[in-house]
C-alpha cells in the first residue's frame, strides 16, 4: 500500500473549487425554498466560501457564473476574494436564461440569437482577464424538444462556428472547458450530449479545448470512471463538475448517491495522472433542501475520502493480480482501499493544516450561520435568476 | 377488423380532459419563457381550452390546480365553462410550493406540516362540491434527497393516515385518484414512486381510491401497457395523465416521443374495457417552447389516432393467432392497425360532427392567437405559481 | 450506537443462503467458460457449499434447482447435507428450459403446457417435503418478445389459476416465494415484471405466498430500499435473491457492484424487523470468470459487512436528527455506520465462532480449489443446463 | 414532399445485408429453442438467405460469421451464394468463444492471448480476400465484470496496437467497421463501450476505419439518430447494425420495439447523405422463439418502410418551419411523412420489380418452410456455437 506520508502530503496539495451559485437559492422546476442567511452578492457568497476554504483547507478557488455573479469591477472581485484567502476560479457563461434563447444560443437558427451569446462568451473572456481566471467553462441548454424541430447537423456547424470564435479569443494560459449533458432541459437532441461530441469539437479546436465531466450528465449506467480514463488517456481531460444523483441531473452533494463510484472516479484520476493542476476538481450542485454551508463542506469532504481512498490503492498488488488474472485478488485490492475507514488519515492532514479535524462541528460552532442569518436581511437572495 | 362504422361512433364519444395549467407559463428550473397572449385568469384559461374543444370536439373537460385556479366564486366559474360548452374535471391539489412544505407535506415530520396539507386535501373536496367535479386527483411531491434524512416507513405510516382522513371526506359519486412518481422533485425516495404503492394504498382505502397513470412517471424501460392491463384487470384503473418523454418526466406533447408506446397504451384500455366513463383521459403537459393552444390541440388529436388505430386492431384475428403461438402472426395483426393511416378516418369523424377535418389549421385560421396575443396585455400571466 | 455486543451477537445468528447452481458453471448467451474443479452432481455441490459454511460459519443452508439437482433419494442428499452440516434449503423450480416452454410456461396459451408446467410446480412441492424444504421459490421466464404476441391479461389470468393450484398444495409451515424480474429472458412484457405484481397475485394467494426481491432485477433507477421497507410493512417480504449489476441481471457477485445500494437495503431490513428468520437471506449469483467458491465466500462476507454496518446505525440519534427535519445531520447519522470500517468487528465475530478471520485466505490456505481440481476429472460438469 | 417517383427509384436501389447467423439457432442464456428446418451449413444459410432476396428484392448480400461459417474453400461459398443472386458481404470475427477469452481477446492481459486473437482476425482479413468482401466488421465482447479486474487504460492501449496491425493488413478498397456497445458479456467495463471510443480509435487507425452503429447497443435513453448525425457529419459512419430492443441488447426484430425511432434514424441518414454504398446496412437480430425466415423477411421490410417514410419528408417545407422557429410546424412536417402508410407504395416498387407485393404471404405460399424443415434432418443445427 502507498504510504501513509505520501498519501498525506498529496491530500494536503488537494483543491477542490466551489461554484459561487451553490451559496444561492436553487431548487427544482416545482419550487425554490429560501433559505435564512443566503447570500445577496458575490461578495456575499465568497464570504461563504471562504469559510468552507477556513475549514476544510482545499477549498481555495471559487466559480463564478455571468451574469449571476456580474460585478462593475472583477479587479476588486478578485481582490475581495483574495483578502478572504480565496482566488477566482473559473468563469461560467449563461446563454439559457434570456428570452432569447427559448430555442437554443450559439446553435439557434437565427443568426442573431448566435451573435448575441457568441457575445456574451467573448464577455466572459474579458472577465477572465480581469480576474485571472484560467478556465472558461461552457455549458449549453442549446438542443431541440421535437423531432423535426431543428436541424441537428445544422446545429452542430452552428456550434462549432461559435467554438472557433471564442476559442481564438483565449489569451495564453487559458482554457475552454466544454461540458457535456445527455439532456435537461432540452428533451430530445441536445446539441452536446456526450463525451464523444464534446471530444470531437475540442479535437478540432485545438490543445487548449478540454472536456468536463459533470458526474451527473450521464444516461443510465454510463461507466463514468471509464471516461475519464480515456480523456485522460487522450489528453483532454479539463476537470470535473462533481455532484451525485439517483436518477438524472440531481446535483445533490457528491458522494452522497454513489460513494463507490466516486472512489471509482478518483481511482481513475491518480492511475491516470489526472491528479494534479491541470484537471480542476469543481463542484456543481444544489443544495435545495439542505443548508448550503455545511452541505458544500460534506461536498469537498467527500471528495477528500474518495481520494485518500484512491490514494491507498495498493498499485503494485493491484497490477500483479491483474497481471495474473487474478480477478477475485485484484478486485480485493481495490476493495480493500475503499473499505478502509480514511477519516481518521483525513483528520491527520487536518492537523497538520493547522484546522479542526472535523470541519462540520467547527463550522457549526463558529457561529457563522447564526451571523448570515442575523446580517443577511432584507435584499434580494442570489439564486439561478440573479 | 373492426367496423369503420364502429370505430367512428367509438371516437366521437371520446372525451380528452385538458389541464388548466398546460395554458399558462411552464419551463425548466433552468428558465420559464413567456409567451404572447398566456391567461392571467382561470377564466381565460378556460377560454383557450373552450378553442380546443371547439376545433377537436372532443375536449368537454378541463381540469383545476388549486391553488393555480382559485377562485372565489367556484360557482360562477363552472358557469363560465359551461356557457363555453365545457365542464370542470378533476380538482388537482397542490402540497409542493409552500416553504413549509420544504421536506414533504402530508409525509413531513412535522404533524402540523401535515394537518395543514390534510387541510388544503380537504379543502379541494369542498371545491369539487362547488364545481361539481367527480375526481380529486392526489400528486405528492413527498420525498426525501438523502439517506436518512427521514424514515421511509414511518413517512408511509404518514401518507396512509392522511389519506384515510381525505378518503373518509368523498362524497357520493366522488373519486380519490393517487398519482403515482418515480422520482422529480425528490432525488433519494418518493413516497408515492410507483404503480404498486399507489395500488396498496387504494387497495386499503377503498373502491373511490384509484391510481392514475402518468406516462412520464417511470422508470426507464418500464412498460406502461402492462401496467395499464394490470390495474384494469384489478379494476383499480382511474385514469391517466398523458404526456411523452424521451428521458425522464419531459411532459412533451402526448405521442410526440413515442407514438408507438401510446398505440400499445391505448390498445390496452380497449382490450381490457378501459374505454368508457370510469377512466380518466388527462393531459398533463408542458408547453415550454411551442405556442401552448396549438400543442394541446395537437396532443387531443394524437390520442385520437392511437385510439382510432386501437380500436381498428382486428381483435379476432389476434386472438386467434395468438391462440396458435404464431409470433409473427400476432404481431403483424397489432402491426397491421398501427401502420394504418388514421386520419382520413378521424377527418370523416370530425366531418360528422360538423367540424373542420384539421383542427390545427382551423383554430389557425381563426385568429385566436392574434386577438389573445393583442387583448391579454398587462397583468400577472398564469404559470405554475399562480 | 447500537451496543458492540448486541451488534456480534446479531452478525452471530445470521444466516446466508448460498445457491447450489452457483457452484456449477453458469455465463452468458455468448459463452459458459468451463473452470476446472466444478461438480458434477448435487451430492459435490454440498460439499463446495459445506467448505463455504465452514469457513464464514454463516451460511448454513443451500437452495436446490429442480431439475438441475434432480436425486432419486431426496432425502438421502438432505442427509448428504446434514453430515456436512448444512441443511437444504428453498426448492426453486425450473419452467424455462423445455422445448414446450419456448412460449411460457404457467402462462403458455395452451393448456397442456400450463398443465405440464404445474405438474413440475407440484413436484417440487413434493421435493420440499422430502427435504425439509420450507420454501418454495418460483420465478417464471413468462412473457412475450413482440407487442400483439399474446394476450397480457389472459397471461395474468392464467398465472393466477397456476398459482393457486400450487398454493393449495402447500404444506404447513411451507410457503410460496414470488419472484419478480423486469425483463430477460422475454423482452416485451414479462408476466411477473415489477413487485406490484408479485404482490397483488401474493394478496390473492394468502399469507403464505411472499413476495422475494432479486436485487438484479429492476429498472434502472429503481430504490430497491423502498420495495423492501414497503414490502415489511404490508408483510409480504419474503425474502432476498442477492446479487449486484451495473447494468442489467449481471449477477455479479452480491455488493460488488453498489455495496452503498446493499448497506441501505440491510439497514431497511433492519430498521423493518426483517432481520430474522421470516426473511430469507439468498444468494443467486453467476460466477462466470472468477472461481467459484471463493467468489461465494466473498459474497457472503459483502452481506456481513452490510449487515454489520446497518446494525451499527445509531437508530436513536438517526430518529432524533430526522424528527428535526436535520437533513444532513440525519444523513451524517447513516453515512458514519456506513463508512465504518466493519472488518475488525466481523473478525471478532468469526474468531468467537471459532473461525479464522479471514475466510477467504483460509479458504485458500485449505487445498479445497486444489483438491476438487484434481479428483473432479471426467463426467459431466453441472450447469445450468443440469 | 418528395416526388413518389424519385422516392421508389431510391427504395430499388436499396440493399440490406442479413447476417448468416440469424439463419441459425439463437437464444437466451437461459434456454436456445431448435426450430424446425435451421440450416446445418452455411450452404443452407444462404438458401435460405436466397429466400430473403427472392421475395424482397433489396436483401443481395449476406454477413459471415467466422468461425461459425468457416468452409474449406470460400471462392466455392462465394459460388454457392453468386448461383443464388448473392454476395458474401461483412465478414464478423469471433474472439469470445474460445476459452482462452475468459479475460478478453486483443485486450486480454496476457499477450499470448492477444497474439492469438490477433491472427484470427487477420485471417479474417484472408478470408475477405476470398470472398470478395469489403467490410470487416469488429464486435469485441472484451471488458471486465469487476472494479480493479484489469487496468482500464493498459486495456486501450492493448486495443489500439491490435487494431493498428489489423488495419495494417487490409487491402485496396477494404475497411474496418468498429461495433461499440455498453454492456453484454461484460458487466463493470466494455473496452469499446460508446461511439465515442470506436470513434476515438478510428481517427488514430485512418480512414478505413469507420464507426458502426448497432441499434440495440446503447445506454437507455441515448438518442442514436444524433450519433447518427453525428458521425455522418465526421465521414465516420460505416454502417449499421439492426435490431431493436425494448431493454438492453434484446435483438428483436428491426422496427419492432419502437418504429419511430428507426424512421428517425433512417430520416438522418437521408439528411446527412448516408443513403448510399459507404453506409453498410446490416441487420444483427436473434430469432429465439419466431420463426426465422418470416422475421428476417419483416425486418427488411421494416427497414424499408422507415426509409420510405424518410425519404418521403418534405425537405424543403421542414427546412422552412426551421429556419422560421416553428417549433409545431417542423414537428409536423416530420410526422406528416411518420404517419403516411407507405405500404401501397411500398408495393408497388415490388411490382415494378417484378415481386409480390406481399413478401411474406409469398414466402409463405413458396412451402420453403415445408421444404427445408422435410430435408433438413439430422446434422447438427447451426447456432452461435457452430
Amino acid at each position: 500500500m502507498t504510504e501513509p506520508a505520501a498519501v498525506k502530503a498529496a491530500l494536503q496539495t488537494q483543491a477542490v473549487e466551489t461554484p459561487s451559485w451553490a451559496y444561492g437559492n436553487s431548487g427544482t422546476r416545482f419550487k425554490v425554498f429560501a433559505q435564512p442567511g443566503v447570500p445577496r452578492t458575490p461578495q456575499e457568497k465568497l464570504d461563504d466560501a471562504a469559510k468552507v476554504h477556513e475549514f476544510t483547507g482545499v477549498a481555495p478557488t471559487v466559480a463564478l457564473h455571468i451574469p449571476w455573479d456580474r460585478a462593475d469591477d472583477y479587479g476588486a472581485l478578485a481582490e475581495h476574494a483574495r483578502k478572504r484567502g480565496l482566488r477566482l476560479g473559473a468563469i461560467n457563461s449563461n446563454t439559457f436564461q434570456d428570452d432569447d434563447y427559448r430555442l437554443g444560443s450559439i446553435c439557434h437558427p437565427d443568426a442573431a440569437v448566435r451573435r448575441k451569446a457568441v457575445g456574451h462568451l467573448l464577455e466572459c473572456v474579458d472577465i477572465m482577464d480581469a480576474t485571472g481566471s484560467k478556465d472558461l467553462k461552457l455549458w449549453f441548454a442549446d438542443g431541440t424538444n421535437y423531432p423535426g424541430q431543428d436541424d441537428i447537423r445544422a446545429r452542430q456547424d452552428r456550434l462549432a462556428e461559435a467554438l472557433a470564435e471564442v476559442y481564438a479569443r483565449l489569451g495564453h494560459g487559458q482554457r475552454m472547458l466544454l461540458e457535456y449533458k445527455l439532456f435537461e432541459p432540452a428533451f430530445y437532441t441536445t446539441d452536446v450530449p456526450d463525451w464523444g461530441t464534446a471530444y470531437a469539437h475540442c479535437l478540432r479546436l485545438g490543445e487548449k479545448a478540454q472536456v468536463v465531466v459533470d458526474t451527473g450528465h450521464h444516461a443510465p449506467g454510463t461507466n463514468i470512471e471509464f471516461i475519464v480514463a480515456t480523456l485522460l488517456r487522450e489528453g483532454r481531460l479539463g476537470g470535473f463538475d462533481f455532484n451525485s444523483r439517483f436518477y438524472a441531473d440531481d446535483d445533490l452533494m457528491v458522494g452522497a448517491a454513489d460513494p463507490f463510484q466516486l472512489f471509482r472516479i478518483m481511482y481513475e484520476v491518480v492511475r491516470g495522472g489526472g491528479f494534479g493542476p491541470d484537471v480542476a476538481f469543481m463542484l456543481d450542485q444544489c443544495h435545495n433542501i439542505e443548508p448550503k454551508i455545511p452541505a458544500i463542506i460534506r461536498s469537498v469532504m467527500n471528495v477528500q475520502e474518495a481520494t485518500a481512498k484512491a490514494l491507498l490503492v495498493d498499485a503494485e498488488a493491484l497490477a500483479s493480480a491483474q497481471r495474473s488474472g487474478d480477478v477475485l485478488g485484484a478486485n480485493a485490492v481495490l476493495m480493500d482501499a475503499y473499505n478502509t475507514d480514511v477519516r481518521p488519515l483525513l483528520g491527520e492532514v487536518r492537523a497538520d493544516l493547522g484546522l479542526d479535524p472535523d470541519p462540520v462541528a467547527a463550522y457549526h460552532r463558529s457561529g457563522w450561520a447564526e451571523t448570515i442569518a442575523a446580517e443577511r436581511v432584507g435584499g434580494q437572495q442570489a439564486g439561478w435568476g440573479a
